[in-house]
């Protein structure tokens, strides 16, 4: 592959880590202690606790607005400390580093062979060095490390360890195009309760007339929140170029009940259930 | 009107995006993309959800900590993707960026004339182009590329768009002096519990013996916290220089069943309801 | 002492004041106003409010993540406005600031005669000048100016005051060893639930084979979360170096309710309650 990594000295984090606790903050002193040049941004520590899917979909929706030669770090990590690999992702000029739990497959299963992977081998990179104390916690002692070396220009892609030949597949599957309808699901809900589904927009404009269906309710189609009155509830495609349905001045979540996880299904025009 | 923006490279952020999605993330990845040497504050994004007074309250009583020279960016905008206007704002030194929502009248409508207001006309920004996706993020595609050109000085405020004559008044009107007491509103809770209102402290230096209502109870003035005992409510003019009922060492709001927008009320001694 | 502090001009923030106030975010303009050079970690501002044996518990076992020459300042402080002194304390390399109510005490008794004291005096500071307006938010007129000014090389150690005798102690005293076992208590609760005690690698060494309790519930000694199926309650070191009791994948303060305070208890095998 042509794609290549130049160091821009940008590291973005994106973890279930939170912010009630200190661990998003021990990365970045681990990172600016071993490359001080290093600019740090927290792009979501609040992907919902151990949600690798959520986490891979902002990745893979969030990235871009990075200049090329940022490195992106993803920690959400129910196995840290099993025998679970970790790869790093190379793709448009930019670096990921994740477990491989499903995580990098949700960020960029549609774009297949334009992603080079790498397994992660710390032992071949020089000069890294595993603190004793930590079977629970990589991304203080793993991944913010190689990010680190990674942004700094001391370890290229290539030398983090052998090529993956397969990572592990996302939990919830790509939104598909089936008998006339395309069914999703909703993958994330932000602090307005907009309901965030992974049906992009590229499928939606294959359809003439689109009906928008979650939790037994259809929505119309607008523009944008405002087109509706307070209160209404709606679809639109958001700024992720996926649908989402939104109560305007409202929680669409709450006033429906809708969890992550729940299906989303857009039907052609007068081809309902 | 003499006042000068002269960048120091600086950009603070205030938005409703919460902590629990990454648009804020989103908006410093744009702003270190176009301008590498930014220093980013995220200043609040816990404003609640499309309460434009909240935002304008804290942004016009904390933009002065930065130093002048600082773009402050402030995001609470329910009317995205409408035809409301975007306005900049210039004062001491300091240029601001909101949706022409009421959110910088409430912030600066008493510092009256000596703010300058302009119409932001991006198709006369040189070099500047919107993404085609989104009619509802402008934080990203519109807010966080003009403010890093006018840190890094490739904007001038001048050039921003034509002076607005008139911007949108604020939902909930400043405290008021009438008939021997001032009437005014919680404009915030903070963390603790603490009832912050719009009441400024010179307006109730004009009065000999305070007294306080909110809630129909009233609460003795205090100087700081620890001078009333814990579970104690009490009032005190607080560190932004306005009226806060507080409950030393325990939830004010939570005691009394108070939420943003209850009217506070300072009496005249003697001139009670 | 032989303790040196060169600063590196990294600021670390540990705070109480959560992500709904902006109370951090001046912090942080005040800082970079007066130090542009400044980088500022935040390192944890969900301390529960008013703990400070939480605050003064991350801080002793995150600081170290840091390089050398950092400046920690650490703002949990129901007794603002008070006499209550602030203390700045020096250890390996780093300079700290806190209010004198525990929280150094809480971070650093177990390094006893290594960690060297100060009382604040910021009126022999140079230059020094405190806001007129504040008897509530010192983290912004004291802390971080004093942070800006040792960060920036301004200020010597050795010149912020006199040296400190005694300093308060903390409410949670240290875990100990009696009569067989050991007892501490639950110091913090992160994220996931899990229960964080202050209880050090260190003693639990010294026994053959552990039994850990906690809300008269007893736990297998696992070496990290992936070890016990889903939704099974464990107790392992984990990346503090400190007994944590965790449900994998799950919430074990929710499961057990317990709260920050509660006794965890390390039994002798076969000596138990």
């Amino acid at each position: 592959m042509s794609d290549t990594f130049t160091p821009s000295g940008c590291i973005t984090l994106t973890t279930d880590f939170g912010t009630d606790s200190p661990f998003a903050g021990v990365m970045k002193s681990v990172i600016l202690a071993r490359f001080p040049a290093a600019q740090v941004i927290d792009l979501f520590h609040g992907v919902a606790p151990y949600d690798t899917d959520e986490a891979g979909f902002w990745l893979g929706r969030t990235y871009r607005w990075s200049a090329p030669g940022a490195v992106h770090v993803a920690v959400v990590d129910p196995g840290v400390g099993s025998g679970r690999r970790i790869v790093a992702a190379r793709h448009t000029g930019h670096v990921f580093l994740a477990p491989d739990n499903g995580l990098l497959d949700q960020a960029f299963s549609a774009a297949g062979d334009a992603v080079e992977y790498r397994c992660l081998d710390v032992s071949a990179l020089p000069g890294f060095e595993l603190p004793s104390v930590s079977a629970t916690f990589h991304g203080r002692d793993i991944f913010a490390p190689v990010a680190a070396g990674l942004a700094a220009g001391h370890y290229r892609f290539e030398s983090l360890g052998p090529p993956a030949e397969k990572i592990v597949a996302a939990k919830t599957p790509p939104s598909r195009h089936v008998a006339g309808r395309i069914e999703g699901a909703v993958i994330s809900i932000d602090r307005y309760g907009n309901l965030i589904s992974n049906i992009g927009r590229g499928l939606l404009e294959t359809l003439s007339s689109p009906r928008i269906e979650c939790a037994r309710r259809s929505f119309p189609l607008v523009n944008t929140y405002s087109d509706a009155p307070a209160g209404q509830l709606v679809a639109l495609i958001n700024s992720l170029g996926v649908v989402e349905i939104a109560c305007a001045q409202g929680h669409a979540a709450g006033r429906l009940g809708v969890h992550r996880g729940a299906r989303v299904t857009v039907y052609l025009s007068g081809d309902a259930s």
